[in-house]
């Protein structure tokens, strides 16, 4: 049984205690924040508490909390020599206090509190300094979820990076979508089939060979109609840029 | 029972097929194309020809074919008076042949002959000159789908800019992340649970609300770094151009 003290109430810790209590093989026993209402809605079961000198004894202690953060938390421990990991992607494992042992756990999803989440599909990264620590973090990892990774912080700095791309930047192009159905008073609706499908498409086929529309077959015609469309919208340089990127990475590849 | 003749042997030809097939309301009387092996992998029980003389009688005539040449094959039908659709979403219903009785049949999806689709989930959008066109095209499209709307081609132009923004686009930026990963020779299968969660968050939550990330939240310290990593990338200036893209759209809205 790996024993567990979360330190944070926002979504990554409170879907991490979710996992950790539906696993037989974990223990959450204690759940630190600084202000404890708002750790109000974490199991009853599980002690609360908001003081550093009432950390209990754990195998592991999770710091999820903003990126911002996790320094200083980690400073703030009174403990020493304890295996302290944090769950943020752009963070370097060395931000953490040298008080004690290091680690990452991260969890590459998107959590908001409203949506259920299914651990067992998502990939989580682990690093650590020390190799029994990395051991643990890997056992910790495959109690919740089948796809446990070891990233070091630079690679894990490039999976961030791209995890913006893929899910911040796309969810702007939804939103973009979105507001040019508005102006014409049409569902947002109309494209979730489409959005669905795309997102699905690519966990059968590599996103180069799934690549369709007018940039790809740089069908010129197409492209026009739509600029000029867009001809006093703030989203018409959006349009310009992207088809000329796809245009570049197609040709730019073809010439190879 | 609706009779139909197929014009094309390209993927929305194909899938249609398949679904008038397997609906009880519908009846492919026919597959027309200029060369007759692209259409051999189409059911051996429909007629198949090659001849615009051949050309057998039906309530719908439907032309699948690529934009540039939904003009030219309309002109190239022999009969007259007719109802004659294309299932283009950026090509005007004026730009079919003034013969025959004009509509279009648009279903908005992206398809690939490699993959199965659910019809019933695929909104078809619906136009006509003539008001009992319509209705048939309605009754059409009820048969293989749950959602049936009247989209004129102006809106019809609308939401094929903005399927191509969400499809399109998204995909190219599924590649950008897939690209940025492959250079630290980590596997594009890390981003996917990702990629899934991003596209059914906005099911239940507009993207307005679903957008998160360092842009979102004008997180300078992460947006550096992340410009950091990409300074010698040729994604520098889509990740620049994207994040200015959402600090613009949430601090305008901030502002109103």
């Amino acid at each position: 049984m790996i024993k567990i003290v979360l330190i944070g109430a926002g979504n990554v810790a409170f879907h991490l205690c979710q996992a950790f209590k539906n696993s037989e093989n974990t223990k959450v026993v204690q759940i630190f924040n600084r202000t404890l209402e708002n750790i109000a809605v974490f199991p009853e079961s599980i002690d609360k508490t908001n003081s550093y000198t009432k950390l209990k004894e754990a195998d592991i202690y999770i710091i999820a909390v903003s990126d911002d953060s996790v320094s200083m938390v980690s400073e703030n421990f009174l403990l020493n020599n304890k295996l302290v990991v944090h769950t943020s992607g752009s963070v370097a494992m060395k931000t953490l206090s040298d008080k004690n042992r290091k680690g990452v756990f991260y969890p590459l999803q998107s959590f908001s509190k409203s949506r259920k989440v299914d651990f067992s599909e998502i990939p989580i990264c682990v690093e650590a300094s020390e190799e029994k620590d990395l051991e643990l973090l890997k056992v910790l990892g495959k109690s919740i979820s089948e796809k446990v990774v070891v990233i070091n912080s630079e690679e894990r700095k490039r999976l961030h990076l791209s995890a913006v791309i893929v899910n911040n930047f796309v969810n702007y192009l939804y939103q973009v979508g979105s507001n040019l159905l508005e102006e014409e008073a049409l569902s947002f609706d109309l494209l979730k089939p489409l959005i669905k499908e795309t997102a699905l498409k690519i966990e059968s086929l590599p996103p180069f060979e799934a690549q369709t529309g007018p940039a790809k077959r740089n069908d010129k015609k197409t492209i026009e109609k739509h600029l000029h469309l867009l001809k006093d919208s703030p989203y018409k340089k959006l349009y310009a840029e992207m088809t000329e990127a796809i245009l570049r990475e197609y040709s730019i590849l073809d010439n190879n």
